[in-house]
């Protein structure tokens, strides 16, 4: 009881992102929103009597001595129509920093207490207005670095995958109520459910949760982006590279600002799919005392990456550092990059050596910007394994998703193993409320506080 | 008519901070907002016909293709009484960049422009929703550092400063109008309007001028926060000192991430009022090739402050270094802190060559955190020249509003010493014309479009 989220209190927070902008949000959540509001807030309007519900009231928040702190739209959504399920009430005023804490101050003054992270979704979850699925894509939503991962989030946040689960389940517990009825009459047990229809049910689901797993590699570049690391000596051209595919491709989604990095990182957006590309010319080019951490943080980077893009300059035959790198690269995560097409001195037979290593190469000028949209043609192509745009009604799980997944498909092998063995029904029984469990932790209906806490922790303060 | 903004396009933008947030916002503004919703939006209600004005609907923004893009509560606001006093719609969606650019574009696919920055709030003007001086309270609402900052906008906005301004040049107008008649019958013309009436008058308009010109000066601390420079030799205790009062006055807006200096700073709020805390150890601790830049730059800095905190160890005698700084600080703008108040070694005396040079010294320890209070009431004190807190109902104009302001004062003085040189009146006249066109630089009656862009410029894109 001492998780504040278990509590009744009424919540508030700032909805809005952080910053300066136009407007912001002050979000109220629970019994004493409405009394809250009332205090804090004065309508314009002379014929004002009470906040109607959905309506937006024109007026001034007030502070404790009567002062106008702002000019506010104000609008009252009753419980359970609600986000949260709760009385809700947001107030719309101007998007400044000290606006908005003034204003949440003020709502904080009069009895409210500042919102944990997530716990507007939280109480949503609570009262049923969503399910857990649901509310994890609230911040896949959130999060979506381009219109396809945001796609894929919204058909999670519409409830598709919390469904689909639902049906997959009632099939196994369809299949437990049959094998309840075996285990009460031990006589007729075959004849109320036979082995092989047992085995027959499990397999069946087994093969829609893989399909679903399956889906999980198939989505993550698009709901996740992906990283593509620049490698290369200093002058085999990688700034120019990165500049070249900055200059078409610049992402209206760029990182979040006040991240700090010791390597250069940027977002591009190929076609609807995000993209880190990143520099490692930042780690290298540093005075020699910290030239060696610098190369394992780029090695590093290397080996997380889903391509590494390696630069060779071929007006001259590659050098023996080029080697070296292409030496630890591995074939079907590389593309090469013969640089400096435009140069009379180019050659592309410097790079016979990476093409004899398996290596794809691709001739381009960064500078001249010969080639780039092929580049970056064959980068996308690679990432996605030549999958042009994501199925939009993909059911596309999450990590933790991909986790319960692959433990319930695995509950069902073994179950499926069990029963060739000819373990008995009752045991068998156990194993297959087991996988119920463990896929009912997917929509939330059992799920314990520890899973619940790491979920909403996820969250900003405000959603 | 280049100009986009006085154009009638529907024009859209995204209304919240940048970033990720719970809750982000999309305007439409001008007379197509209201199709292009019902185009976008699909009610989740069965008994939904059309949006209802001032209602919030909730349902789902859908894209060309059919999709759903994502949850949303949309609101209609019909003009006149509306924000921009036009047809506005906002959306309220999920707070991500990659949801919001998408709802953005699929307005702007259906007919909207994407708006310039501060294009609502200048159509709001434009519709005589605001005057001048309340939209340029709007952007000084939004970037409020602190409370009390925000209070001097909010009076702004509310439009105090402007009906104190219509006022004003109400008066001198009638004078002018006294002043016609004057002119139009000349043999009556002392009857019709005495000179020392015509100066008593000026000079009693010009007054109440001077006085909104002294309340700049008066509040500038409070609007616009103080800068407090850390100076003093490497050992002094500079970091100490910035972390002692971060540590107790951690401010509650900080900088606006993504603002790369070369120097340490951060903001504080003592007592409402918004400091920002630069630490001259950030230029000076680099390697020699910089060094004499880093001085430079310490020195720009210590220029630029309101105040500037000479840091001294007093474990020892000062060191040739500190006197030297001394030797280019004013004693008014600085405050001799004499630290390491806790150790053995220290010695008040030591910091006698600073008393005798006209500095306000105090004894601190920044590692022991003694009379750290005592230097933030110093710090403030030294700032305000003693006041506690801001007038909240001051009327405090910004430097562009003190710039028209010091012009009409300067025009009405001039009319008084040339009515004192018997100018005949239809000079003088023209004279009281030109401070009238000055004064409604103001409040906008009359402003170039120069004017109006520089203004509104300033603004972002959404507001």
């Amino acid at each position: 009881m001492l998780d504040p989220r278990l509590s009744q209190d009424t919540i508030a927070a700032i909805a809005t992102p952080p910053g300066d902008g136009g407007v912001g949000i002050i979000r109220i959540s629970g019994t004493s929103s409405l009394s809250i509001a009332a205090a804090l807030f004065r309508a314009a309007s002379s014929t004002f009597t009470a906040l109607q519900p959905y309506h937006l009231h024109y007026g001034h928040i007030l502070d404790s001595t009567g002062n106008e702190l702002d000019d506010v739209l104000c609008a009252y959504m009753p419980g359970p129509n609600s986000y949260t399920g709760e009385d809700v009430v947001e107030i719309n005023c101007h998007g400044g920093r000290a606006v908005l804490t003034a204003i949440l101050q003020e709502a904080l003054s009069h009895g409210a207490r500042l919102a944990e992270r997530g716990e507007f979704t939280y109480r949503a979850f609570m009262n049923g207005r969503l399910d857990l699925s649901q509310a994890e894509a609230v911040v896949e939503m959130i999060h979506a670095p381009t219109k396809a991962a945001m796609h894929l989030a919204q058909v999670k946040l519409s409830g598709l995958l919390g469904n689909k689960i639902s049906e997959l389940r009632a099939q196994l517990e369809y299949l437990r109520a049959q094998l309840a009825v075996a285990v009460d009459f031990p006589d007729d047990e075959i004849e109320c459910l036979s082995p092989e229809a047992l085995v027959s049910t499990s397999a069946q689901v087994r093969k829609e949760i893989e399909e679903l797993l399956s889906a999980v590699d198939r989505t993550r570049a698009w709901r996740e982006g992906a990283l593509v690391v620049l490698a290369g000596r200093v002058n085999a051209g990688k700034s120019s590279l990165m500049n070249a595919l900055l200059g078409r491709n610049r992402a209206i989604v760029t990182d979040q600002p006040g991240t700090t990095r010791d390597y250069l990182e940027e977002s591009i957006n190929l076609d609807g799919l995000n993209i880190r590309l990143a520099d490692t010319a930042g780690i290298r080019e540093t005075d020699d005392a910290i030239e060696a951490a610098g190369l394992e943080k780029g090695r590093e980077l290397m080996d997380q990456a889903d391509l590494v893009l390696l630069l060779a300059d071929c007006t001259s035959p590659l050098t023996e550092d080029t080697l070296n790198t292409a030496g630890i690269l591995a074939a079907d995560k590389t593309l090469a990059v013969l640089n400096k097409s435009d140069l009379d001195g180019f050659d592309a037979t410097h790079g016979a050596p990476l093409t004899d290593s398996g290596f794809e190469t691709i001739e381009i000028s960064a500078k001249a910007g010969t080639a780039i949209d092929l580049l970056c043609s064959r980068i996308r192509e690679r990432i996605l394994g030549g999958e042009g745009q994501p199925d939009p009604d993909e059911l596309a799980p999450n990590a933790r998703q991909a986790t319960v997944l692959a433990e319930a498909a695995s509950e069902l092998l073994a179950l499926e193993q069990d029963t060739a063995k000819s373990i008995p029904y009752d045991l068998l029984s156990v194993r297959l409320e087991t996988a119920c469990t463990i896929l009912s932790g997917i929509t939330g209906e059992i799920a314990s506080n520890d899973v619940l806490n790491a979920i909403f922790d996820s969250f900003c303060i405000g959603k």
